[in-house]
């Protein structure tokens, strides 16, 4: 079976934002630049399935799963490995921040009272979306399947609907087909010169927001069935045709009832010759087509609308199952701190998912919700890890032909090989056209954000590796010697049931030495601990460390480094009593004095810090939040 | 000497905001009501007067400080003294938010291009305020002294030349003089009625405010020189003739000028019938004053607005001494958490600092600096301490002339009873005056606060002593039991230095049974670890717990649950081995299993944690930040 639905939404939902940026880059040109835009998305598809080709190749050499972080790691080295992973993390970051941008204004589209608040309903629906990750969903593929079936057939139903309403002369004109476009500045005459040609191809790079999601099925193979690659191969296949004909149909109807879109509606559209204003809401070009095919307000009309914006959500929340994925695999290999290696536990799944729509929020609350410039980002990301996976698979096929002697194993590596340089040329070429032309438009805030991520990663992976030659097991037996005595100190601050625990357990451990102390905070308690102390007649010597400036910590650190001094191969046990409430409010009121010596104490060599902890009633509730008072 | 300046901002300043209350008040009864400001100026004086007489009784009594809060446990008890000290901590807040807003207020009267960022300015005040005094101050006399001299020769020089102009029969009219007030409905014919009566009352009861800050001083006693009742004492005469001389020198002087000030200008002002619109911007009378006199630019005019914005700043700072004074005498009492209680330490006092600087900011925010309704909750939280106060002294002197002999002391301290008294139902009538009043204007509020901390200072208070009877060492010996036997229990994850240490301590203390359990959360590191063991020959058996949800905590839990049933007596010490890394973000970047380990088993009876601390390399570094790391 073919998981087409499942990591279909991804890729498939490219199609609600990708016509809009062709169309929207070539109106700055004027309507006759406009035409063009069947041209544009033809460049745009072949590269669409030359990508899907290549990819084909990748998910048959690696079925085991990893995607383009493992195979630019295996073939390129880890430096290669840490750009994808840095790409991949800004992808998926972006994944949720445009679908969700884009989703908002397609509820507009179907709510218009909702106009102007795109940017808090995305943020909302990203909340909503790491809450319900949290929670945990069970995949169910028909949950996934109907929402992708829905979006393809009243997508595609809508282009056919379309072209009969052409071919029999029916096809009305787009409500936006009757305004003028201004040109920019410099592209008045349309797309000549330099100028045009530039344009031309900043259209394009934006019309490659269509191959976006693509990556995401060859992050993907372990989960499809078996056999995975067949499978997974299919399905790619599938995706490219069923991508490009979509992306097709809805150039080809936008270019035949003339849909208008511009960047800023308020100043580049004009009817008559007068500026549309701030009060005109502009539609995206789908909405638009079914407005045209079917009318506003029809039943029809609203199917459109609703399918592209659930793929748009469903789309963001394939990535809210890919980015814990991909971060407890960096997080495995040393590269992202552990809490972020799921191992089954829920609670590391949940930094990825957290991270993930912080990113997210951000980018919607900085971008204001505007699918174009955050498309921008969107794409170098793609592209860089597309062009350098399919280096990687340049470098793998060249490899295993180094070994393979079947001839027709060796035929078939070395079709595969000019499969994945086609497709490395292509999505450099891309790459290189998206980032001359993009890069003043947003595309250097992607590349600061990977340059971040790789620094951020190498620095990370760089602390692990000095930790783990510090404490490794160098010679043997040298850690095993034992410390010549052992010196236990109690520290008292009242005479309480704590205390005398603390005593009681050292003196169990029959300690070479046995000393309590108490700090002089307060000249009238000191003295009342006193008088108790010899009343009980605690058979353990007290000694009063004085503290000038009425601080505990600091008076207790010297002891013991005077006490050290005599005895530098002997070990200094630290009783702290402790006491154990149940409430954090209960917690919060009592003073944090034992935290913050034992926090302290940790960096004295040769000390060893025992707690003993004394449970409160409160501690023994059953429904009490678990915290650890202080005693001190 | 008198320490005047130092304690006399507080008090002082309120004639930058009393005579604006009591004009805006009568306001809403017409022009005519306006002209009975003098009267109800007069009807404020003499209760000034009277609690400045009262309180010269409180300050000889109770030399040693303690303020209202002492003299009411003293003498009515804890809930008595509780109260206070709710109405206490609420008044602090309210003078810091009332003086940053008045003092915003006056800048722009200097600077009108702020005008509409009062809140912002007076926000980002007290931002400053906390900065300054979290670093500490140190308090120079002299400094205090400038601008509380300059403040009172402003203000009274202003007074005193604006009556020689009264007198040659050259006083202007204040700019606002020339506005006709559009009374409330209801009030139309001016103050009659019940309800012209009810608005008097009003009017009388936001003149108190010019009686805010005179509890300052009973509160500041320790502070003063030898012999410090007298000194206190007559700072108190001396602030008050000040006080009643300036309110009555404004209120004069308003009456002369014919200032109009009300709470609405945009609804409450016409000029010929025409509302002056929201363009308008009123100024305090002082500014309005300082104007009229002086001239709108001229220096003398900055300088009577200037000296006003100071004084009202260094008024909000004597809240920031004198807060953290009773939050520590409260916590040493054990209303509040510890933390608060300084005994010396920076740390307690910033609690204290940051506390009054929250608690200023969101009431400034929540009422955008709006003076007028900030000042009714002032004044209820102010009566209250006063009321109750002068209450306590009355008890003070009662018990005092029960025991006391002599009649000469006899004879004084009965005159002092009857000032107390006379201060009593003067304070509780104005107080009444006040609820009744302004109960739904805002005073509603400041009750709910009080009670609200009431409430909060008794839980904590209950809890404390909850606690203490739990802790108590009630039957001497049976605390100091020994456990039968002592286990010791090695945490491993790893076969690391860390690891070996603590192996190390566990055998140098001798234990009865000595075992080492590592938990199975990824079969491959589980099976390393033991071939490890193995392999230097480590001479403890290790247990491997299994963990079917990939779980740390719980399985060690289980494991020592079950140990513990076979010998409840017996003692288990729980070795986990620890690193320590030197930064926060190396933390961060470190598994926090052992610190929610150690947290965890706190909870468990009869278990004692030890943490063997293995200092990294970076933990040595001088400018390091100490934070404990985990091994686990
Ligand atoms: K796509
Ligand atoms: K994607
Ligand atoms: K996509
Ligand atoms: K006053
Ligand atoms: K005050
Ligand atoms: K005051």
């Amino acid at each position: 079976r073919i998981a087409l639905p499942v990591y279909a939404s991804d890729a498939l939902s490219s199609a609600a934002y990708a016509p809009d940026e062709i169309l929207l880059t070539l109106a700055l040109a004027g309507v006759t630049a406009v035409t063009l835009s069947p041209w544009v998305g033809l460049a745009v598809i072949v590269v669409l399935l030359t990508v899907v080709a290549s990819y084909r190749q990748n998910v048959h050499a690696y079925p085991s799963g990893g995607g383009d972080y493992e195979i630019a790691s295996a073939n390129l080295g880890k430096p290669a490995g840490l750009t994808v992973a840095s790409a991949l993390l800004v992808d998926y970051v972006l994944t949720v921040a445009v679908s969700m941008s884009s989703a908002s204004h397609y509820l507009v589209t179907a709510v218009p009272a909702l106009n102007g608040q795109q940017a808090p309903i995305a943020a909302v629906g990203v909340a909503v979306l790491v809450l319900v990750n949290l929670r945990g969903i069970r995949e169910a593929g028909a949950v996934f399947a109907l929402p992708t079936y829905l979006f393809m057939a009243s997508v595609l139903g809508m282009c056919a609907i379309g072209a009969f309403q052409a071919a029999t002369g029916n096809l009305a004109d787009a409500p936006s087909a009757g305004f003028d476009l201004v040109p920019e500045s410099g592209l008045d005459s349309g797309l000549v010169g330099l100028a045009g040609a530039f344009l031309l191809l900043r259209a394009f790079s934006s019309g490659a927001a269509a191959l976006t999601g693509v990556e995401a099925i060859s992050n993907g193979v372990p989960n499809f069935r078996k056999p995975k690659s067949t499978n997974a191969a299919s399905t790619l296949l599938l995706l490219g045709v069923f991508s490009a004909t979509m992306l097709a149909g809805i150039l080809a109807l936008a270019s035949a009832t003339r849909v208008r879109v511009v960047q800023d509606p308020a100043t580049q559209l004009t009817r008559d010759g007068v500026p549309v204003g701030p009060d005109y809401v502009q539609h995206p070009v789908i909405s638009q087509l079914a407005e045209t095919v079917f009318g506003d307000g029809s039943i029809a009309f609203f199917v459109v609308v609703a399918a592209t914006g659930l793929i748009l959500v469903f789309a963001s929340n394939t990535a809210f199952n890919g980015f814990p994925v991909l971060a407890s695999i960096l997080a495995k290999d040393g590269f992202l701190p552990r809490q972020m290696r799921t191992r089954g536990d829920r609670l590391a799944f949940s930094n990825g998912i957290i991270s993930l729509g912080v990113g997210a929020l951000a980018l919607i609350i900085i971008f204001d919700a505007d699918v174009t410039r955050l498309i921008q980002l969107y794409i170098v990301g793609v592209f860089v890890s597309f062009t350098i996976s399919q280096l990687g698979m340049i470098r793998h096929w060249t490899a295993k032909l180094g070994t393979e002697r079947s001839r027709e194993n060796r035929h078939r590596m070395q079709r595969s090989r000019v499969i994945n340089a086609v497709g490395f040329g292509m999505t450099a070429l891309v790459l290189l056209i998206v980032l001359v032309t993009k890069f003043t438009h947003g595309a250097w805030i992607a590349l600061l954000a990977m340059g971040g991520l790789y620094l951020l990663m190498f620095t990370i992976r760089s602390h692990y590796d000095s930790v783990a030659r510090e404490l490794a097991v160098d010679d043997g037996v040298q850690g095993l010697a034992l410390p010549s005595r052992v010196n236990a100190v109690i520290l008292v601050s009242k005479v309480h049931k704590p205390a005398l625990r603390a005593l009681a357990y050292a003196r169990a451990s029959r300690p070479n030495s046995l000393n309590a102390i108490i700090v002089d905070i307060d000249t009238e308690d000191t003295r009342r601990v006193m008088e108790e102390w010899d009343r009980l007649q605690i058979p353990v010597p007290l000694t009063v460390l004085s503290s000038p400036y009425r601080e505990t910590v600091s008076p207790v650190l010297a002891y013991l480094r005077e006490a050290r001094r005599t005895g530098p191969r002997e070990l200094f046990v630290v009783y702290i009593p402790e006491y154990v409430v149940g409430r954090w409010w209960e917690q919060l009121v009592h003073n944090q004095t034992a935290l913050r010596m034992k926090a302290r104490l940790h960096f004295e060599p040769g000390i060893m810090i025992a707690s003993v902890p004394w449970q409160l009633a409160s501690s023994r509730d059953s429904n009490a939040t678990p915290t650890p008072g202080s005693g001190l």
